[in-house]
């Protein structure tokens, strides 16, 4: 018995980053934990405070709905109408394992195996691992700074033929974002080729100069991927959702009840006390301190000699060349770790060809620990 | 952008039926759920508590290890020791997001895309759907009631090359169990084919003669599969684990990150509440309320005209063919539910060859709800 050739994934560096970091925390050092996107604040106490609920008042959290709570579909799809003034069918909202569940259901139930799916690099790891595990050929294209390390047509236009293509705006690792027009043209794109179009929208909310354009804003022949985990702050309660034609929520929801049977039933509840009145207006407050972290951030790494910074439209990540430090990313952020104290994710985790010479550094901390870690980083820098 | 072949699962008819009886029971009408295997007095008081002191503690939440949290792994590992006088490495022991995830990544990730897995038919559907979406040909051996229901070397032996055998003792729908010697042949088989071989477990615990068997008890090449769904009676939570050969502990914990990320944080805090002492007390008392329930249905039913009833060494679940109540467990199980008021689930989810002779209802529910169902089998069936 051994593993797999499908089943043997890179690891995903940001994860083990973050299993050192913890290990360097428990024998006595204090870390700095710039390495997952993980928002400091945790879930809202309105998500607490329903659960907590829940159990004392005996709810028996048994199995729900494949596609989740009728009542957490409902709440969703208002979102779309409070965020983007759009009137979703609650029906067509599919509840999940977290994100990543959107994504598994994605490639499994929307492509057959050996189909190429386009996406830009540097792009979050887990995509192009899963893919790999399910047989799809992840197509990169590399994306250029001056594009907002974001795809564009004319380079989708030169990766062969292509069966599906993902986009994510607010983007993992960069934080850029596609405005109403580029991300037009990469639903046209799609819309003329014939493309299954994957809209990972999870750092939806955490933006900072214009709102992100949904692509259910432009098309409903999307599927769209979003969860509680960024926004609401819900990381470990995995919970997600998807958007889907309408078409296809019933074979999608009988190969959720397959593979999941439903999502974690208290995830579901918590979700939906970060939905009420006073869950949004807690989230919403987080806005601010990543605000704040944002421009410590991106006035430091320039100042400490990092170059080509990304531009943080969105989510908590700041993108940077490593200019004058080198080009062993791995190398830099283990000494950086054991030597500064602080946690950072080597850029190899999201770009294999030229990760070797960027870094990311993720702002979902406090204010006052991330004022600390560019402290240190700046001392680890000069030292 | 339609469904993909592979992603085209035939519906797990089960849930469609919980689904078609909560519509039922919304419209007023009066439901006993014989159909799902969920235990009816869900999570243990000790779980819930261990969950609401962290929620009130202010516990975060956040991402857990992929494998999960290091004393939960130990907690589970120590049951092995106080059920099976196994000393378990608790580094073995991978938590997921339920017993579903663990089928998931061992097909992924012991498996090559076309390899072939034998299990006994009939069997719990999801087997075969997520190994037809995940590649793998499920080559299911006819099983005879006379041998339980369950595989033997010889049955195998004909079924032509084989890549993996996966064995479930207490099986669903049966409730059949194999012995010491009949799970030490299969693990022989295995062993001498090269086959990997999964033990799906997760009805250990609920036994009404002798104590199960694990496969741990054998051989240490096995892959089994378990999780706090049914004896610890969370089935809603999502929260399971895999104990495996310790080399493969590492990429399969990769693979579960980029899938999952990690197990529900929440659901993680509730097993270990559910381990305890309390916990552990609460649900040994379940016990006794499913035998109840279990004598019941197997005195009613061979005199309700149902016939060939596997020996229900296990679970609870009692599966039986219809006898002279025809040949078409669909319709049977359709009137059933409409005319009769009791949801149970057809044979044809479980065996679609020979399942529309037979029908599985689950005694999961209370003993007043079980005797009730029985009562109004009986005057469905004399009306």
């Amino acid at each position: 018995m051994r593993i797999s050739t499908r089943g043997r994934t890179p690891p995903f560096i940001a994860m083990d980053v973050m299993a050192e970091a913890k290990r360097v925390a428990t024998a006595g050092g204090d870390v700095v934990h710039m390495e997952v996107g993980e928002p400091f604040p945790g879930a809202p106490a309105a998500a607490r405070m329903a659960l907590t609920q829940a159990l004392e008042q005996g709810a028996p959290l048994g199995y729900t709905q494949g596609a989740g709570l009728p009542e957490l579909r409902a709440g969703i799809a208002d979102l779309y109408r409070r965020r983007h003034g759009l009137t979703l069918d609650p029906e067509r909202v599919v509840v999940t394992s977290g994100s990543s569940a959107g994504f598994v259901l994605a490639f499994l139930g929307l492509f057959e195996a050996g189909q190429r799916v386009a996406m830009a690099d540097p792009a979050y790891p887990c995509y192009r691992n899963m893919m790999h595990a399910l047989g799809l050929e992840s197509v990169t294209v590399p994306a250029a700074l001056e594009e907002r390390y974001q795809p564009t047509p004319e380079r989708l236009a030169a990766a062969g033929t292509l069966h599906g293509l993902l986009v994510a705006s607010p983007a993992n690792p960069t934080g850029t974002m596609l405005d109403r027009q580029h991300l037009g043209a990469l639903v046209d794109f799609a819309a003329e080729g014939g493309l299954t179009l994957i809209s990972d929208e999870i750092y939806h909310g955490l933006t900072y100069d214009a709102p992100a354009v949904s692509a259910l804003e432009l098309t409903n022949e999307a599927v769209v991927v979003n969860g509680f985990s960024k926004y609401y702050a819900m990381t470990g309660w995995r919970i997600g959702w998807m958007v889907v034609p309408e078409r296809l929520v019933e074979p999608l929801q009988t190969l959720a009840q397959n593979f999941y049977i439903c999502p974690p039933h208290a995830s579901q509840l918590a979700a939906l006390g970060a939905l009420s009145p006073e869950g949004e207006a807690e989230v919403a407050g987080h806005l601010d301190l990543y605000r704040r972290n944002r421009e410590a951030v991106i006035e430091a790494l320039p100042r400490l000699g990092f170059v080509d910074i990304a531009p943080a439209d969105g989510a908590f990540y700041a993108y940077a060349g490593l200019g004058r430090h080198g080009d062993d990313s791995r190398a830099f952020c283990r000494r950086l770790l054991h030597e500064g104290g602080v946690a950072a994710t080597p850029g190899l985790d999201f770009d294999p060809a030229r990760g070797g010479g960027t870094v990311r550094f993720s702002f979902a901390a406090s204010p006052e620990r991330i004022a600390e870690g560019l402290r240190r980083l700046e001392r680890f820098l000069k030292g």
